[in-house]
């Protein structure tokens, strides 16, 4: 999505997360995680550090930032962006995870939970604005909303429902008008992909089966 | 240290982490977590987002960036900085929280394979030079440079030494000079504060007790 925004042409390489490849392991040796950027033959790992490299070297076509230009501004979608990475991410891998029904139920519940304080962190942020930082789509926005998919996923597998107008009006709003955005359309994995991954790491670990 | 760095001063107000005071709660209300810094009467938590803030406003007597102004550079600094926060940090922190020797055996050894993996990031990173990313103290130095008092505790505390000549010799060599540098020299707190603390955590969470 980063990329897509500054109109860089890239080539995107497959990497099966369950049977690793050579390439993954010899470019991110220490946490052999996807996404790699190989950009000039050397790598760069870590989502979030890597759309930030990618805002420092391309300025855009229309020089627009992906990270607000204002320090203070910046360190509120920093910290918010670390939060998500922190809390959103390992709540609900923990519901694919979950070896018992009990545990997963508190892997939702806990979901539930961060999702209401990024309802919260939205309202502060984005002011009454579209996006986290503004009118348009910034880092904020983009660290959010790849979790959107798995979301869809999680729904279709255990029928629960993170985002939606009667709970979280302004992500549901938001998640609305992130999917019709220039960055997402077109590149955000289908979420019938996702389900078909999160069956196999569920059969990898032994998880317990989805109840309904 | 990054206010040093760049000549600002500051109130330094002490919070007692095992019994928060309003300030904190209300300044950090998400983690209820030191460091913050208020500035214009607005807090910015999580130590890496403050020093990234701390260098994006202040320019600093001589100009001098904390973060590298390289893309590449900035994104390895910010590479191993997360590494630090997400496996060293947790590593030496089980130490203290260990309920059984085993377990803060296994914490001991995770903390030593840790570092031996910055041993070797420094030797990529410095390339020669006297700190991580070049001649001055930068960004990586103060977030491996602060967990140093603690080893410093540890080593007191369970009688193990993670940075030393034999087995790290550039991490013992940078921690010499780094110790000594500006940025560091009258400002890391004091082990003995460290394992004071140390003591009263442990006895807080009903951790086992040191065994030497």
């Amino acid at each position: 999505m980063a990329l897509r925004m500054k109109g860089v042409s890239y080539e995107y390489i497959e990497q099966d997360v369950l049977d690793k490849g050579e390439l993954l392991l010899k470019y991110n040796p220490v946490h052999k995680k996807v996404p790699v950027l190989i950009h000039n033959g050397v790598p760069l790992c870590e989502s979030q550090i890597i759309v930030q490299y990618i805002d420092e070297v391309w300025a855009g076509a229309n020089g627009a930032s992906i990270l607000p230009a204002d320090p203070y501004e910046r360190a509120t979608a920093r910290f918010w962006a670390a939060y998500v990475d922190d809390k959103l991410f390992p709540a609900w891998l923990g519901i694919l995870k979950a070896t018992s029904q009990d545990e997963r139920t508190e892997k939702v519940n806990k979901t539930l939970a961060v999702v209401a304080q990024l309802e919260l962190a939205l309202a502060q942020c984005s002011n009454g604005k579209a996006f986290f930082a503004g009118d348009s789509v910034g880092f904020l926005d983009l660290v959010v909303g790849c979790n959107l998919f798995w979301f869809e996923a999680l729904r279709r597998m255990f029928g629960v429902v993170f985002v939606e107008e009667g709970k979280t009006p302004l992500l549901a709003a938001w998640a609305e008008r992130f999917g019709e955005s220039g960055a997402a359309r077109d590149v955000v994995p289908d979420a019938d992909r996702a389900v078909e991954f999160a069956k196999k790491l569920m059969a990898r670990r032994g998880s317990a089966p989805a109840a309904n």
